[in-house]
């Protein structure tokens, strides 16, 4: 029989020299002192590395805006939650009386916090190397899935997609200025909305660069903020 | 007589295998469509995995929020933006004549970027642990200067600093439940203000734990949106 240690590290692909940073990383809060929140702090800092790396390579003409969405799109919580499950991690945690009883084993913020901690345990037992390749298997069919270059939509069609979703008229797109010899024009537009008291500015190297630079801009505005164009945009508890 | 490129990459102590990679780290996306934004991207993450790793293995007891604040502190822009002055970064930047008028080798902004997409082009040209070690190199100042653990404000106290600094009443906390075996008690608090209405919870396995993580998560509430609690808590414009 194998223990329960044995059969995730065998998941994993991943022995521990040290089992106790194993078991630190399965830990929540609500059941010890000594949980896996730190090695949560590590995990993600080498997730979001380790994943900036591979869309950086994988596309190499995608402006840094695109890279920054694809990768937030692989490391978001329901996603690695859905590899936490894979793992049946959920099964390894050391959970609290009160998060047991609520079935906190289920909950995707639990799994995916673990699956990082996970990680980070193993960049601190086996180093850079190991860790990354361990986030490389965990990984390993998002990112065989990841979207073709030419399939990825530009920022200024996915801002008119955002607005029309939500009954809203098209931004409105304005030089504000353009300058400098031929060979080194440069461009600044603005970006407005034209029922709401929201803009944003772009520049580059052409007009059409500039245009989509603003339409980035106000879409991560609109995204970090969804209700700014509901009219309302009021704190909300967290 | 050494060219700028030999004065740099000394300053920086490391070799670039390609220079090219050198001067795209270099070249603002005022300046050229082959510009530092995807370096930046990727010297981002990398900076912040060799941060989170430095004050992980610094402060073996600090909460993951504090971390989280001590790296954040170490690789903000007006930090970054120090450092690069400090390699005379502004004489080596590429920058569009629009920028070059309005002195944009003086920003904060594009000096930071810059410092970071140097750092990604060294993970390009040199692997990991030469990125490590720049950044390593780079930040050592400010690592040196790190404060004593001991001296790190708890969040139930930054919180009342934070509301006495804009003469507000103090925050109230309340138990809303207590349970689980005396070995193993399960806390939630509730932290509220008194004059508006916004509140947090947190928990953990004692009272004080409970209070200091529902102070810190109502903190980090504030710090993101400081224009709530006088009222308006309005978007606004980037």
């Amino acid at each position: 029989m194998s223990s329960p240690n044995e059969i995730l590290q065998a998941a994993l692909d991943y022995r521990f020299g040290d089992e106790r940073r194993l078991q630190r990383a399965l830990t929540h809060r609500s059941a010890a002192h000594d949980n896996n929140e730190r090695l949560e702090f590590l995990g993600d800092a080498l997730l979001n590395l380790v994943v900036a790396d591979v869309v950086f390579h994988e596309y190499p003409k995608l402006p840094e805006g695109d890279l920054s969405r694809l990768r937030a799109a692989l490391v978001r919580e329901s996603s690695l939650a859905a590899i936490a499950r894979t793992l049946a991690l959920s099964e390894h945690l050391h959970l609290g009386a009160g998060e047991l009883r609520s079935g906190g084993f289920r909950r995707d913020s639990i799994l995916a916090d673990a699956l990082e901690a996970l990680i980070g345990a193993v960049l601190l037992d086996g180093g850079y190397e190991a860790a990354r390749a361990l986030c490389l298997r965990l990984l390993k069919t998002p990112l065989a899935a990841l979207p073709d270059p030419s399939q990825l939509k530009d920022s200024k069609t996915r801002l008119q997609e955002f607005l029309q979703a939500r009954s809203r008229p098209l931004p409105e797109y304005q030089i504000i200025t353009e300058e400098g010899p031929a060979h080194r024009r440069h461009f600044a537009v603005n970006c407005k909305l034209i029922d709401h008291d929201l803009h944003s500015v772009g520049e580059g190297s052409s007009r059409k660069l500039a245009e989509q630079r603003a339409a980035q801009q106000l879409l991560d505005l609109l995204e970090r903020a969804p209700r700014a164009i509901a009219g309302e945009g009021k704190l909300d508890h967290a």
